[in-house]
């Protein structure tokens, strides 16, 4: 069977992709079957066995072409500017209650299964290395210590925002957003980061 | 039936809760039953679908009487140090294999259940407020401004830990924690929070 972009294994794979996500939306991780990802897909069930197997083997799979697709850190010219924006693009996906569903389904996923933790782990780890470049260009421009983990700077302003979604059940807005930008800034800039 | 403390009622809630406890760390979330808790209760399982009568009511009575248990602050005389084991007290016990579970399987079940969404809240409310004495007593002393928000300054401080656990998929260790910690009093001490 071919693999290559364009070719129908390719093609199928996509279909089959686009319809977890799909089914992420409507039914969240414990509504997901095998079954229903074909159904949407067109896509024999037969066919989503043999390559797949189970959900958790295409909600990993999803991980990692998410994982895959090009994500570019904001780059708006100050260092605030920048993690203020990413704060933003975290705060609007969560208080979108249809985009919201997937990160929580595959947060819900990863408890379950060891398949999706590691796709999950190795998501969140690619995006953490695509946001170096917002300290690089602080760094250059005298904004941040050298010695800035730039991990570091993209966990601290990230983790209030998933902490009020998964653990303390807070709300979101962009104020909050912003205020985490600036507690990650201040302590980049005190070293601490 | 009697609800008051040392009453029938209060101990076969007593005993119910503990069951449900000791469920999650041996099953969790998606493995419990209302029988498997009677079961290890002790208790017959019509008493529990009486008066509990899902797995959902089940974890949020838990969580409720969680709430409820006094935990205190640490209190170390710097902020520093009280943030430091407030830090590690979340870092020893995700580290924990056993005790690790309870946590892990109520943020499953509140991704799933309102009931269970809404007693969680209402647990790390709590604890935000228990929290809130770490502040007063740094503002005291001089080592915060007046204007910190105490909440904001727990959430700061922890979040990083819980984004490990639940997002990211990164290991924890003390170092972790009271890198956190002193990242939330940097932020604090810049007036952020």
């Amino acid at each position: 069977m071919s693999t290559r972009p364009g070719g129908r294994s390719a093609r199928i794979r996509d279909a089959v992709l686009e319809a977890v996500h799909a089914e992420l939306v409507d039914r969240g991780y414990l509504g997901m079957t095998v079954e229903n990802v074909a159904d949407r897909a067109g896509v024999h069930k037969t066919t989503v066995y043999r390559r797949w197997g189970t959900v958790d083997v295409l909600i990993a799979d999803a991980l990692d072409r998410g994982r895959d697709v090009a994500w570019t850190a904001p780059d708006t010219g100050s260092a605030e500017g920048d993690l203020i924006a990413l704060a933003h693009e975290v705060v609007d996906t969560f208080t979108d209650p249809v985009r919201s569903r997937v990160p929580i389904a595959l947060v819900a996923a990863a408890l379950q299964s060891s398949r999706a933790r590691q796709a999950k782990h190795d998501y969140y780890a690619a995006r953490h290395a695509a946001a170096a470049g917002i300290v690089e260009r602080a760094v250059e421009r005298g904004e941040l210590p050298p010695r800035t983990d730039p991990a570091e700077l993209v966990r601290q302003t990230c983790a209030p925002l998933f902490y009020r979604v998964f653990v303390s059940g807070e709300p979101l807005d962009r104020a909050t957003g912003e205020r985490a930008a600036r507690a990650a800034l201040a302590a980049a800039r005190a070293g601490v980061l």
